[in-house]
């Protein structure tokens, strides 16, 4: 220190490396008393007129050690940027639209569903909901009780969309004769595939069954998904992807509002949809289906982002989650570097606004393979650029914000394709890394809409919701127990 | 002050009412001299070592009496109020599309234009170039140098737009054969006409009069204008204003973003549009057109804010502004309490970014009535609402948010109906008053495409611009002429 640098004017307090001036403070001033954690020793300082500050830390979840032997895997920081370099990179292009059965392979008695792989006794009013749905809508029974019956007594095989490269929202059931979107990933060469979104309200991804349900989704078999079929085919691929980037700058996030991804892909495939040659009246009711459903693109946003999350699979060392679902029972995650493995744990009741005269009460457990769109680092984590999804999901709009600031905190990048104008075009907080969830103990945002719990019911609201923090630290005990042991040379 | 008030514990500085502690403070610190206006008295007394503390005040624009006048008129408050009671409660329907010929009542040879009233000997190159290729497209001559031989020896008569209940981008030429919106007020039954927009780049409206030019406007006479026609006809009046509101939440700002509204308006006629009698291939033409021009919905945008602005004219005592509009060379501005009257100064040359190999030497002052959007509250007012304009029209997302918080100074409402999301769904700042104007020295912030000056280029950039200073003092000296004369009794 030079004798000029010795001169500060002002005395320094707080925390800082100790010089001659400070010291001075600490024994001309009444001293600071720094309190971390439970809020009682605090609190009786203050009784006693001992000036105290609070600091926001807490101990990581889970268990230390296992904590401490991930944190020392000397492949973690590299597999962790092979990780979101790979998610980053990967591209996402709708190349065709089939049915299931082509599309996946499915039997005409295997159903798939969202979340983690669940038995029929576990499953939740919304989930048994539509997989009535869908079994009598593939005549596999004629009455909601024989389809019942029939999922009960285990005649219909039941898996997870995410163990056939598909995903799918809320309950996400996918019956062998339901339309595929089909997604490519030109830089890796993965396939991604959802259904055809069916509107908001009483539909069957809600648990919804009724006659008009249905009839819907005859009618998006036997119209919608061949005319969208003809018109992919004959435009080319559609990059979904550069369709993600655009609407982030349209008040989008790409989970619960979709509205300007939906205009954009009904304008790309506009042209295709009118030069068709099927029936005009057919066409002019496939395009107003499209165009008064404002979430149709949700359909396409997930499973590009399954590309992103998908292409960062299997790398070993890799703490980086690459999928969260939920089935309406249970939260699972899986992670880059643990395989298929799920991590799981009892699924939340979202926070959220109700629909006319639905309330909490009325509300399942959190549903759907939708959150892949928070693993891919858009949805809620994207919600800054989306203010006004706080009117559906509840919060302010500096809750928005203040979401999508804190995602960066459990981030292992920012995804310089998907930017949020008003943080600056910062991109979106990408790769969610367990060792960074388990040491600040924050909970990556999802928001999400809301199925009645009762079979039949449909959408009752939207909400914000979080994982529950035992996936992450089950998915740290394999990590812990999947890195390598050190060996004293 | 009682005893107990009298112990504050810590000495005061800075402004704030005398007391016997600031008393103290001022004896026992050195004083701190208060500057404003020119920095030469501030710099002078720091180069003495004298602490100055600048504040941000300017004596008001122009001729204090006449502000003195305008501020004691009795009636300025409610005129103020009833005009911007008139502008919020305005609404906004496309109920036609029509050939100006019809819709205007325009002759052969009679040419609308932007701005305040123009002669082509003050026009500037981007005016004659549209004026130009207007004569050669409606047949008056045959060669662009017959078009401006004709136009100089006034063969083709020239009026303002504004005075003909329409508006129009850029040169804004208005000819009879061109086809316009019909836009109605269902509240206070006015009517207002824009045409329909070209798209970007080498246009009409820019100045350019290439043979693509004119073909482009034919093929919007024969096929463009009618299927609209036809489409608007059988779907019924198309809500506009809530068009409007909708995309100030999709990142648009309804003057140089106009994406979601463009993409809002397809999907409002696309069942028309399909169903339509005429050729399929012209169908999706027409709709492939629309759908890749992100600025046809300007032509929408501008004609709604005329008819919010239209219903708070002529209301004696009012200083609230009713019209910002350029021809190129002049900056014109009418004011609700002057009638008709403009109020002009030179156009300004936009600061900006430019496109290719154009660069400021390139561009044109100020030019079109585009400026309707900020005069009701949205365009450049908005650009809190459109981050990612800046990327257009230069900037950062700061000075985009700043733009809009300084226009609340300058305005005398905020509009329910067009809500910001990023600033808590706050309304936009709305009805410009000119006595604000001149007390602050704030001016109106527009953004605006940048036309080549040269006659035949087309757009060269875009960019922020403001009116000259003199419209609104102008503006004032009238308004004080007409307020009423106090009389002592």
């Amino acid at each position: 220190m030079t004798p000029s640098q010795d001169v500060t004017p002002a005395p320094r307090t707080g925390a800082g490396s100790p010089s001659p001036v400070s010291l001075h403070g600490l024994l001309t001033h009444e001293p600071v008393v720094v309190t971390a954690g439970a809020e009682l020793f605090a609190a009786t300082l203050r009784a006693q007129a001992v000036r105290t500050e609070a600091v926001d830390w807490s101990p990581p979840m889970g268990e230390v050690t296992a904590l401490d032997r991930v944190m020392a895997d000397p492949r973690r920081e590299g597999a962790n940027q092979s990780a979101v370099a790979r998610m980053l990179a990967a591209g996402a292009e709708l190349v065709d639209v089939r049915p299931a059965r082509e599309a996946l392979g499915l039997a005409p008695d295997q159903f798939l569903h969202a979340g983690p792989p669940l038995a029929w006794e576990r499953a939740s009013g919304p989930m048994r909901g539509a997989l009535i749905g869908a079994a009598v809508f593939e005549g596999l029974a004629t009455t909601p009780e024989q389809a019942e019956a029939a999922l009960a007594q285990g005649q219909i095989s039941l898996d997870s969309c995410h163990h056939h490269g598909a995903v799918g929202p809320m309950a996400g059931v996918i019956s062998p004769s339901m339309w595929m979107f089909e997604l490519s990933d030109p830089v890796h060469g993965g396939r991604a595939f959802c259904s055809l979104n069916e509107g908001l309200g009483k539909v069957l991804r809600y648990g919804a069954y009724g006659p008009d349900v249905l009839a819907r989704l005859r009618w998006m078999t036997d119209v919608l998904g061949p005319l969208l079929a003809s018109a992919v085919r004959r435009h080319g691929p559609v990059d979904v992807k550069a369709i993600l980037a655009a609407m982030l700058a349209m008040g989008d996030e790409g989970h619960n509002r979709n509205r300007a991804g939906t205009m954009m892909l009904l304008r790309e495939l506009l042209g295709e949809l009118i030069e068709s040659p099927a029936p005009t009246a057919d066409v002019a009711a496939a395009v107003r289906f499209v165009a008064a459903n404002d979430h149709f693109f949700l359909n396409l946003s997930m499973p590009a982002c399954k590309l992103a999350t998908d292409a960062a699979r299997d790398i070993p060392g890799s703490t980086v989650v690459v999928a969260m679902a939920r089935n309406g029972t249970d939260f699972g995650i899986q992670v880059s570097g643990t395989g298929d493995q799920w991590f799981s744990g009892p699924a939340a009741v979202p926070d959220g606004l109700y629909l006319g005269g639905y309330g909490p009460s009325d509300a399942n457990p959190d549903i759907g393979d939708s959150a892949i769109t928070e693993t891919a680092g858009i949805g809620g984590f994207a919600m800054a650029s989306a203010p006004a999804i706080v009117r559906l999901v509840g919060g302010s709009v500096s809750d928005a914000i203040g979401a999508t600031e804190r995602m960066y905190e459990i981030t292992v990048t920012e995804n310089p394709a998907y930017q949020i104008p008003v943080l600056d075009f910062r991109g979106t907080p990408t790769g969610i890394d367990v060792t960074r969830v388990v040491r600040s103990r924050i909970l990556p945002q999802i928001n999400t809409g809301i199925a009645g719990k009762v079979a039949g019911t449909g959408q009752v609201g939207a909400g914000l919701v979080n994982p529950p923090a035992e996936c992450f630290t089950a998915a740290l005990d394999a990590l812990a127990a999947a890195a390598p042991t050190w060996v004293e040379e």
